[in-house]
């Protein structure tokens, strides 16, 4: 075909079938069947829905496009890194460092432009300061919160989860949509609270 | 919080549960490992990236955000109606009124507005006429496929999938990317022919 570069598409198709692999990348938080653990792509499928039927509530406009990019990619980087759980402190020390490397290797495959434009979603959505970016991690929060509760609060009770964990990572909401954190979020950490799902080891009414 | 409805959020997150099921809905397809049938939720995950990453293969310009949505909820309704294999006569005679039922139930779990554009781009993909139906739809031949090869063809084997049957859908891939058919699809068929994966009855060359 004309002007068709075949080691291009060789490299996009290359990087297709690389990404495969994050079915395989199994998440902390159950489905709202309880039946079986989320997997990466399926948390990633699921944001982005939510990216463009939630907008309305992000704090600052965003660029829906973006948002469901960044959400849609984010977690390619664990095929290499795996899966860090948001309350494993010796893990959260180096993920930085292995997810960096993995998006190295894995972004790589593509064509140099779009290799270049990945990484930088992915560092922008890393980096949390975008409104897009806070917005999409507004989403990572809220998601696996509606999961757990909608599976009975199995992953927390299974973890013995207290609200002192989750506190600090849930707030974070609040950077990207103030409606999620309060009209969603909080009232439904309280209703696991008062299930005895989350240890209520300090009070939601603080924050 | 000011001017907040929250009958409007209730309905957006009921929705956002129910769509969980969606994750529970297989297809034929196994994943490139071959160590199960993909389902639904990562094979719309799959496509929306390969939508922006595979979009100037489009044969006409295409709304890179709509393109992804349609892939996004496409197959939604399967959560009702289940995956209809390619191939199954009897199923296929069905499936439309099927589908129809079930986008009802469940796009109209969403507030009025996001019920109607949910059902519209549901029902644009269907079509199959816009520019952004097409090479949706090319993304939904194409990425089987792919999966089909990287597996050895153990799906096209189980099934003895003869070329006579693929193709008449596979060519429907040209309707939305010239360049994904000839280039991508058709040695890839043609490969799979060679290796015993998929009978070829007619000959490729043909098409």
């Amino acid at each position: 075909m004309d002007g068709f570069d075949g080691e291009r598409l060789q490299k996009q198709m290359d990087f297709c079938r690389e990404i495969d692999q994050e079915k395989e990348v199994f998440r902390q938080s159950f489905l709202c069947s309880g039946s079986r653990r989320e997997n990466d792509a399926e948390h990633a499928w699921h944001m982005a829905i939510m990216a463009f039927l939630l907008d309305e509530y992000a704090n600052e406009k965003v660029d829906v496009l973006k948002t469901i990019k960044m959400l849609l990619i984010h977690d390619i980087v664990e095929i290499d890194a795996g899966d860090t759980y948001a309350y494993d402190v010796e893990g959260l020390k180096t993920q930085a460092e292995r997810e960096q490397k993995a998006a190295e290797r894995i972004f790589g495959i593509l064509p140099e432009d779009q290799a270049k434009a990945m990484h930088e979603l992915f560092e922008e959505f890393e980096a949390g300061e975008s409104p897009e970016a806070r917005f999409a991690k507004a989403l990572d929060n809220v998601q696996p919160i509606m999961l757990n509760d909608a599976s009975e609060g199995r992953d927390w009770k299974e973890k013995g989860v207290k609200l002192s964990w989750a506190i600090e990572r849930q707030q974070r909401t609040a950077k990207g949509s103030k409606v999620l954190w309060e009209e969603f979020s909080k009232p439904l950490l309280q209703r696991n609270i008062d299930r005895g799902n989350i240890e209520g080891d300090i009070s939601l009414e603080d924050f």
